[in-house]
């Protein structure tokens, strides 16, 4: 008889639910749902920079999704049952961090602090905590610097701590409500087997690690001393938050009856460890040594992961370095690009080139017949600040080359292009540090559905692009989190390695760099390097003479 | 009885014949009329470089355009009679140069050659010599530095022996047959006279000077050592051509009886020296020592007057440095930059933000909203290189500061800006050697067009831009030189002092600076010199770190 596990997946707008085939990682059922709260689903404010979300939308949406994705499921394989579920596996987005009581309960739920934003979940976009991020950041560099070293140097405003402290100092009774504060990565893993009392709770060292300063080698959370010097509450929170954070080879618990109740699921299967949405994209991609993993959407996420045993030193400018992050036994890599389909859209819907002929589609095609470097264009991809390798906010976009004749499609293309050479700025670093990237595999809707993007980041690194077969690999490594909890016995995998072996695999087409593209682009990455440091670091000396007349050299080279 | 003039105003695509009262530079009749070949006037070729007239056009374009003016005046004066007028004036393009026979008549209307593109006149924007501009430049480098030093440093494609170079090289057969050559601005006002035998020529030392390198300090055209030393059959050619160039205060001729016949003008109304539209133009703004005369099409023309008998050291970057080219007595300066209309022309007609409902008109008011710095955006003008004060082609445009929601109108009016930028840096060089801007005044379609535009330029200089009361600047140039040729005797006026304090005048509406405006943008134009220095300059050393950073430190505190 088949297996199935179930990975649930909680975005910004909806939650998704996945029914996979354990054998094979066939995706037989797949539901989403809609969080009924806010501006499809994130709750804003008179503060542009504040955005939340209602907890009531994370239980409703793990019944619909779950529901309407076995119903899903029994269309589309004859004979299914939902007893054939053996494990559930949940990724959400992160940090979002949320208060709860001591019995876990979200103090959103409670009617008293109804009128309060502060008790809603904190999602991940939300920027109210800048100026806690800065202090946090200040703080860790003159008393704590090996905090920082595991994530590039800057401790967000979107992160767990920045989060709190914001709070305690503008919603105290909010702060003074909470028994303790759980990204919900955490929470929603606890809520389906009935542990999320702060006690009892198991958090995983995903969030823990990524957002929160967390790492055994110094005892996990920040010291009681350091967050004393924040706040003596925050010092005090410490004390409720868990002592350890585990990898997602941990079961959270089982399904409690009343969810199984609700769903037709058996009561008691395991509930693998939550993580964020993007290392069990990861997974779901297959991740190992050796291969990078980009999870490609308006911004991107870069994973990487390295064997435990050997040696790494930090790599200044990455998220972050987690030991069980994404696999267990294995450091988690994470880098980034703060924008990368966010710019497209931008430049599609905000500046409507063309009016409504200036479609994602008009543009592509038209790029697609320009050749490298014909534009005359260089642009810098830094329209939302640069994640990875400057760890700058404060940055923005730039385009230069521009005559009387620059068409959209050109400056589409030199958009694309910009966020190719960030990605080989991302995979330079990694290698320079002593993590070899000898395969990068590519996931979300815009490493599927635009080959010229892909072809342009071969022809930019000069390396093949593969990308996964799966079109929701958060949702499918949440399966396969699910499926290893559920273990052999149960009709599972042993291990995350026999898991992905059989659950996940790549699209025939490879995108391969073409050898003259890539002789082309190797010159403009070098003038892209050049304004990157002139604009992005304080080391820069020189001048930049020689970068409109190299652009125009190289164009006149591509058009004749 | 009342006394007029005529102003004969020949532009890319059509010549404009205005009637103006020389008592107080009424405007009482206009006429344009469309040249008939090639495409609006411009005949073009498989190289894109390649912009020539046919000189058929002047004729026709003379007869029509006056015919159609006097018609206008004796519609809207009653009484008028053609008899009236006193004297005529000729602006034209430039550099435009026209290889003609032993009689003065075009190539081009020689069967024999009909088939020759470069048998017809070379438009100023003809840039098939570059080749020949960068020998001459190179070569005046070595051997005649003085050359150079009045142009800018650099010898222009666009110039009079650059285009001659190349016909000599490229249709020996055009240049064998040629006599001389001419520019259009002194071979129109011969052909009205019957003086265009290349022996009875009186040339225009405007297009002379700042076209082909005439200067009486060293004996008129370069010597023809120097040229040989392009082309033995270039220095032959200098024999032919005038020893001597006048300013506009000279009459070329009469007119011809047959000119009076089909016009109804009286023959021997006499016609002055012709010109080059921008300084005619200045003439019609009104121009005199510490006004700056700002033509603001297109591109821009930036003309001065420096008193002859005060020393003036060379103003490196300008394009123009030529005693007697605007008026007679007065060094005429000349800078400018390469796009100023047509980088907005672009945004709106070549990227289309918005489709159709981008228009200028739209972004216009949607930009006059923004306050100072608001946008977080700084661009550079050099969409068609920089003319002054870099002297340099090969240099594109930049726009930084973009966000991902960085709007249509807010790019728009960082265009706007960083042409007030160009423009600033002109006055900055022109007062660091010695000339002082007292007063600016703007004319061109822009100018009295777009009070955006203007009121940025007076908040970014900090200065007050007047506008010139004609919307016919280059026109009533002419008319005014016309006035000035007819002297008192026959109604006109005894000198160019008199006939400009008669004649033109500005209008009332005044931009004042904004003292909180200009505060931002003394910011902003550091800035922006920062990248000028950087991109445009081989000397700049530093970094570019606080660009961005002080853009977005702007933008916050405009918006807060």
């Amino acid at each position: 008889m088949a297996r199935y596990s179930i990975g649930l997946d909680y975005g910004t707008n909806s939650v998704r639910a996945l029914v996979v085939d354990v054998a094979d990682g066939r995706e037989i059922g797949s539901a989403v749902w809609n969080y009924r709260h806010g501006d499809a689903g994130v709750i804003l404010g008179g503060d542009p920079n504040l955005a939340r979300q209602h907890p009531a939308d994370y239980v409703d949406g793990a019944r619909h999704a779950m529901r309407d994705a076995l119903a899903a499921a029994r269309r589309a394989v004859r004979g299914f049952k939902p007893e054939q579920i053996v494990g559930i596996g949940v990724d959400t987005t992160g940090s979002t961090p949320m208060p709860i009581d001591a019995e876990g309960r979200p103090l959103a739920m409670d009617r008293r602090l109804a009128d309060e934003p502060a008790a809603l979940a904190w999602l991940w976009k939300d920027h109210t905590a800048v100026a806690e991020a800065a202090e946090i950041t200040e703080l860790a560099r003159r008393m704590r610097p090996h905090y920082l070293a595991k994530c590039g140097g800057v401790y967000s405003s979107e992160w767990f701590f920045s989060k709190i402290l914001h709070c305690l100092r503008t919603a105290p009774r909010v702060f003074a409500a909470a028994r303790s504060w759980v990204e919900i990565a955490d929470w929603i893993p606890a809520m389906l087997t009935g542990t999320q009392a702060p006690d009892r709770l198991t958090v995983g060292v995903c969030g823990a690690g990524h957002k929160a300063m967390y790492h055994d080698d110094w005892g996990g959370y920040p010291d009681a001393k350091f967050l004393a010097r924040l706040d003596p509450q925050l010092a005090d929170l410490r004390s409720r938050l868990a002592d350890k954070a585990y990898a997602i080879d941990r079961t959270v618990g089982g399904l409690t009856a009343w969810w199984a109740g609700r769903t037709g699921l058996r009561a008691g299967i395991p509930v693998a460890v939550g993580a964020i949405d993007a290392h069990l994209g990861a997974v779901g991609a297959g991740i190992r040594p050796g291969t990078l993993v980009k999870i490609i959407g308006t911004s991107t996420c870069d994973m990487m992961i390295h064997p435990a045993g050997q040696p790494l030193a930090d790599v200044p400018g990455l998220c972050g370095i987690v030991p069980g992050s994404i696999l267990p036994g294995c450091l988690g890599l994470e880098a980034g690009q703060s924008a990368v389909g966010d710019i497209f859209n931008w430049f599609v819907n905000t500046l409507r080139p063309m009016g409504r002929a200036g479609t994602h589609e008009a543009l592509t095609r038209d790029a697609a017949k320009l050749s490298a470097g014909a534009s005359g264009l260089l642009a810098l991809d830094w329209n939302n600040g640069n994640r990875t390798v400057l760890v700058d906010q404060r940055l923005t976009g730039l385009l230069l080359g521009q005559t009387l004749y620059t068409t959209p499609a050109e400056i589409y293309r030199a958009l694309i292009e910009a966020t190719a050479f960030g990605a080989l700025t991302i995979i330079n670093r990694l290698e320079k540090y002593g993590v070899q990237v000898r395969q990068v595999v590519n996931c979300g809707g815009i490493a599927e559905k635009n080959p010229l993007l892909m072809q342009v980041y071969a022809d930019v690194t000069g390396r093949p692009m593969k990308v996964s077969r799966s079109s929701q690999t958060c949702a499918l490594g949440a399966a396969i989190a699910g499926a290893v909890a559920a273990g052999r016995k149960a009709g599972g995998h042993p291990s995350f390695a026999a898991a992905m072996r059989a659950m996940t695999g790549l699209r025939e087409q490879v995108y391969r760099p073409s050898r003259r593209a890539h002789a082309v682009y190797r010159e403009l990455y070098a003038l892209y390097m050049k304004l990157h440091d002139a604009f992005g670091t304080t080391g820069f000396k020189g001048n930049l003479h020689d970068v409109m007349k190299r652009l125009i050299a190289v164009r006149n080279q591509a058009r004749a």
